[in-house]
């Protein structure tokens, strides 16, 4: 399961290889972007599999970026029952993010990923050299998952960003290599230890309390997810910072790292309300208290359950009046 | 989760209790039938819970048949990558089958139960009191599947069911509730043992080969499920006869059980070729062998995962011909 664009770049090459291995492999192509991975596509894809005589026994292999990882394995965690697949992540965003942890989902009109399932890959194949094909801005909002990984499980992993950020941008393989093992390692860790997201998974949602929702009030056409997250992060340092939950230095240290590594779109002009709306509206929100993930030190991350949303409003209020400039 | 038919019946008492209970307690309708369990009643189940403003810790509770047990559970399975489900199944069919083991589902064009998860409910909630207002046929229908599990797991309640036949046709709450404790236990012990049907769990498949590939070729419209089971239990237990893998008098004893319950609808005039394509069809299938449950014993069944798809076939041939009489 790809797309034509994914497929035009790279598909020959491993089409050719999976059929020295496997005889006939049948390709269903879906649309390119995130609206195709709704349950009209879902259904195009459970179609392609009766025609091709898949069973229980076969076999789906995912090959393209986020969207295809998450409709083709959720295709694969409900054709039959639930069969097997492989992951063949093709940005960076998604060999180092959605590609690990069997998070599977497609959108409906309610709201991004509310229908889905817990569906491990029974591989995940990250091919670095693919990354090169990708534009520039594909590339850094993967990174910024990245930071996100080591800010919350491994300050090593920061150090060696901040070291190799030209090499990372320029795509050099062994530094993308170090990059997306690591990362991975550290998501799979996590999911390894807490898979349905019960308490310890939901570290990996450092700076996505904010950065979903200026996804969702900005409609999805102004950030890709990675600055959305990043955004996000520089948030959650902010706040963190006004709680005293956050160094001074290792805050100042994290957002010049992100910072660095591109020019974020301006969150100026961003209604407080609607961002507000779609923060209390997703799907993580508790009634209460907001749970938020903060950083006692870089490389450690805790939940905190309890967070007052009229604190967390007011902050968010003064964030999007400087346009995110908060002073350290 | 309920339909109409069974809401008028049981809704006012139970919604009482509920509320009493949970306070608020929206209710979602689906249509009443097989043809309902489909991918746009799925849609319309996910719509309902936007609007009952369902969270991850919602719970559904489905209230109802196997339709309403399977879709149910199945937007439990895949709402918000899933929750918490109860069965409050309302046939006996349902309460001694399809509530126990977590297999939900809904249908595709190419077949019954194609799409579909492996979720368990957090609990399954058998009134027998219910059953006394279920149709006769439908009463039986869920009978064979009893008989099916002392078939496979235990002779002594295949000696209780022969026994107390009348009672539990005249529907005594004592009588009804032994056969349903001792059939559920049974089905999920198998569970247990192997969730997902790698192989033991595929015990409960006894009469299924053959019953599935009935419903297929009638277009389920001919037989109740039950029914197709029965059918294909008197199938198994003629070729396991021919093969020598069953005692005749054991034999005997089962197909007299099974006659003795109801008057099943004819086998006559059934095509071989549609029979023989829907079964070969079957997501059980295997090229190769076919397999299929056989009984050493009354009580004990095993799994012969080579049967010779030639010999299958000329023994159905011969089966439909005699309209299901084999002499013995």
């Amino acid at each position: 399961i790809t797309n034509r664009k994914v497929f035009k770049l790279h598909g020959d090459l491993f089409l050719k290889s999976l059929r020295r291995a496997y005889g006939e492999v049948p390709v269903i192509f879906i649309g390119d972007g995130e609206r195709y991975k709704n349950h009209t596509t879902l259904f195009g894809i459970y179609n392609g599999m009766f025609r091709a005589n898949a069973d229980r026994r076969s076999w789906i292999l995912a090959f393209g970026g986020g969207v295809i990882g998450d409709i083709a394995g959720y295709a694969a965690a409900t054709f039959m029952r639930g069969i097997r697949y492989v992951m063949a992540p093709t940005t960076l965003l998604a060999q180092v993010d959605s590609s690990i942890g069997g998070k599977v989902a497609i959108n409906v009109p309610q709201g991004k990923n509310l229908v889905g399932s817990f569906h491990q890959p029974a591989t995940v194949l990250s091919d670095t050299d693919v990354l090169s094909t990708l534009p520039e801005r594909e590339l850094a909002s993967g990174l910024y998952e990245v930071v996100k990984c080591g800010a919350i499980g491994s300050e090593s992993l920061l150090r060696y960003v901040e070291r190799h950020l030209s090499e990372i941008l320029s795509c050099r393989p062994q530094t993308l290599a170090h990059i997306v093992t690591e990362a991975a390692r550290i998501k799979a860790e996590v999911v390894a230890r807490d898979e349905k997201e019960s308490s310890l998974r939901m570290i990996l949602n450092y700076g996505h309390t904010v950065g979903h929702a200026l996804e969702t009030a900005t409609s999805y056409g102004k950030f890709k997810h990675g600055e959305a997250v990043a955004w996000g992060m520089i948030a959650a340092i902010g706040f963190g910072r006004e709680l005293g939950l956050l160094r001074s230095d290792e805050a100042a240290r994290l957002a010049g790292i992100i910072r660095k590594i591109s020019r974020l779109p301006s969150i100026g002009g961003i209604s407080l309300n609607r961002l507000w709306n779609a923060l209390v509206r997703d799907k993580k929100f508790q009634s209460g208290g907001i749970r938020m993930v903060f950083l006692p030190r870089l490389g450690d991350a805790r939940i905190l359950t309890s967070v007052d949303p009229s604190n967390l409003r007011q902050f968010l209020g003064r964030f999007v009046q400087s346009k995110g400039e908060l002073g350290f």
